[in-house]
């Protein structure tokens, strides 16, 4: 009985899996005018999965079926978690935000072309209204924001996490301070390089870091994005003005992809060979991206083959100090490693009172301009570059930013115990040795799937609960050093 | 309750193009080890297809509706006819069927690499004898070949199809003899061309014929191929030594592209939006490829593009005898216009008498080198370029062929009808205004959708039953004047 629930399982796993191909197909190669259709593709299996999760069939399992060890019960308790959210919330709710968010999308695209929030506003407040209808029915007896984030990240305590993120944003502000008081760091030390030749070192960085080709691919899109299976992972960059920033999206991505990579084959489209939900997933791309791809002895071995890419003739020394920059910036994604997380502070903020209620729609502009000038000392131009800058919530995706810098928090700690486990890791990646880190993140997070729970992961890899500390402390001795204070 | 009907219908539809999403994209970019996931997914959305149209709830809408007017007749005869095949053949069998095919797949690749018949000899047998078993269970009274080809293409009847290839058969027979008897033909005019420049004119050719790359994409495969909906119609084609088997390619799809451009947008995923079966469609691709982009009119149009393209100094009479030349060919693919569709006739002989049961699988090999010789004068100097050329029987495909020899006399049929309806038709080839033509098939073809039967279609079009004698006399009159006879 166990398989033939297994077996619906995997259909449920497939039919997601086939639904990211078609949106990796709409961000990276559909031509315009397939968006409509695309829609509908994707909302037909959409419906599937809600219909074989909600099943009658699939609750008589759930209730009937009895694990045979810790793996049968963690497919079940994920399962399960998800079966009791669907039934619970009606097909015509789940309709009615996947249409108004539809809708809600080409709006806000075109209020932030026009900076002219009036436009995306009523939109807004009528996807906080339905996704507060939404928690309502999950958890009537929990506050509605804490049913959004766990949407996103089901197994850390949102009152934790508020904690956690309070203490990164007031043991960052005073850092952040520190480094406005010295001064603007210097520019980029490479100067224009053209695009063929940024997406050459890219591709170049990735075969160094150990991406498998024959499981995954590398494209370009606007926003950088990972999706895929451990057979089959795909990143995006962008190709811009800044070839260290493409850089960097890539390792970011390449970070997230290796996690995809590293799960389970045997367990493919089940929960055992799922990536955990954000805040994991997150950790990943933030510790390649950050704790390698902007650490010294990356670019004391990287910067050779940087030079020999470009024909530039820049030092280690100089590199680190590019891409460590710090200089707050009103865009989010344009942000350095510190001043990040004051955006993501302010975000959190805006959108926990919206959905309690407490700050209206028509507030957040102000809200937001206000926030900025307090917690990064700027004050954005625009709205398009102010409260409209991020996707998330015409998606009606309330309680996805804290993952962000939670994220950040655990890529910390993971860090902290990696190099407390592999002598010399230092060493071991300013030889190019990657393969090591890469082994113990397998060991310790990727081949786990969602055996374990966010908090069990972090728990066993790390031997303490998810903590601020390792991130404060890896901020403090780096830039610390960097800025001198 | 039509409503109903038509929701669930779209629901069909729309699986059906996601499936050709996840089709498309593991011809053309995916990494090579997704193919197993990628199976499954396929297989997983092939299953939920299943289901829904053999639903009992499917079944009493097609029992219980009456359809008001001939559109509703329409959807509910398509949609009736292929509920009707899929509640009679046991799941079982079908996913038999597919295992056996997806196993049989990759040994007919191994065997036709290594000229090794014997390997793909047992999954032949076993896949002719599964799909004997499947036409058993769709129409026990039925001829199993008969059965076969209707999944190919339902409205013709077998009879008159076997007469028309016939007449086919034996009306070019004497002109590939005339045409062998009076020498060789020169090489191509163009000589070695780059890649780059090889696609460059592709693109160049697109665009001028008409092809809107906001609604299309344009890339490379080893099988040039087409899929897509009238919103996102995609076309592959092969980039090799010939630069005009590249650029023919490339216009045979976008033959086939055009009519899924211009299904009506309104019945998008519904039949009334879906191409005619792969007669009509072939029609489609082979009318742009033989009767525009292998006529003298558009050589004279196209050469001056071809030689700023490519640097050369060919003139349209070069060109236009170029990619007529007539040669015998061991590989179908690689055939001129007429010989072709000798290859048809073999493989259709043979595969009709492996169904019912008059041949046996080891005497294939001897049968396809014999008839070679008595068709086209050659013996294939291995079954690699023999009788495992082609991949069709591993997809345990069998009655596919002989609709690409009712295609090209189905284009024939149109183009002459076009050529009467259209005043001048040739010289408005000759100044490139192709919108004329596109045009005029999509108002006669393209916009019905599946309205109409095959039959229907063609009689509507032209006047007259599909016939093989305005494709003899097309032959007759182009070949006996570039050839002299």
């Amino acid at each position: 009985m166990y398989e033939d629930f297994l077996r619906e399982v995997r259909r449920l796993g497939n039919l997601g899996h086939a639904a990211s191909v078609l949106r990796w197909d709409q961000e990276v190669v559909m031509p315009e005018e397939g968006t409509g259709a695309r829609a509908e593709q994707i909302s037909t299996l959409s419906t599937q999965m809600h219909e074989l999760l909600t099943s009658e069939r699939m609750g008589r399992w759930l209730e009937e079926l009895e694990p045979r060890g810790r793996r049968e019960a963690a497919v079940l308790r994920e399962v399960g978690r998800r079966h009791e959210r669907a039934v619970r919330v009606p097909e015509r709710l789940v309709e009615e935000i996947s249409r108004t968010a539809s809708e809600a999308f080409p709006e806000w695209n075109r209020a932030k072309r026009e900076d002219d929030f009036e436009r995306f506003a009523p939109y807004l407040e009528r996807l906080v209204e339905l996704k507060r209808r939404y928690a309502g029915h999950v958890e009537p007896d929990v506050e509605p924001y804490e049913v959004l984030f766990q949407d996103f990240e089901p197994y850390l305590d949102l009152r934790d996490a508020e904690d956690l993120l309070e203490e990164m944003r007031r043991g960052l502000s005073p850092v952040v301070e520190e480094i406005g008081a010295g001064g603007a760091e210097p520019g980029s030390p490479l100067g224009e390089v053209p695009e063929e030749r940024q997406m050459a070192l890219v591709i170049r960085a990735l075969e160094l870091l150990g991406f498998d080709f024959a499981r995954g691919r590398l494209d370009t899109s606007p926003h950088p994005f990972s999706t895929g299976n451990q057979f089959d992972a795909r990143i995006t960059t962008r190709v811009g003005s800044d070839p260290l920033d493409s850089l960097l999206s890539a390792v970011h991505e390449f970070g997230h992809a290796l996690y995809t990579l590293g799960l389970p084959v045997d367990h493919y489209a089940t929960p055992l060979g799922e990536p955990r939900e954000l805040t994991v997933h997150e950790s990943q791309s933030r510790l390649w991206e950050n704790h390698v791809g902007r650490s010294l002895a990356f670019w004391r071995f990287f910067t050779p083959v940087l030079n020999e890419t470009f024909g530039t003739d820049a030092s280690p020394g100089e590199v680190y100090r590019g891409v460590n920059r710090v200089r707050p910036h009103p865009v989010r994604v344009e942000s350095d490693e510190l001043t990040y997380h004051l955006h993501v502070a302010l975000r959190f903020e805006i959108e926990r009172d919206l959905v309690a209620g407490e700050v209206e729609v028509d507030e957040v502009p102000g809200l937001w301009n206000d926030g900025m000038e307090r917690y990064l000392g700027i004050r954005p131009e625009s709205d398009a570059e102010g409260c409209l800058q991020d996707v998330h919530w015409s998606h009606g995706s309330f309680g996805y930013f804290p993952t962000y810098s939670l994220g950040s928090m655990m890529a910390a700690q993971l860090y902290a115990s990696a190099s407390e486990e592999i002598r010399g890791l230092d060493d071991i990646v300013e030889r190019g040795e990657f393969e090591t880190l890469s082994s113990w993140l397998r060991e310790e997070v990727h081949r786990h799937g969602q055996v374990y729970t966010t908090d069990e992961l972090v728990e066993r890899a790390t031997g303490a609960p998810l903590s601020s500390e390792p991130f404060l402390a890896y901020v403090g001795e780096k830039f610390g050093e960097l800025y001198g204070f």
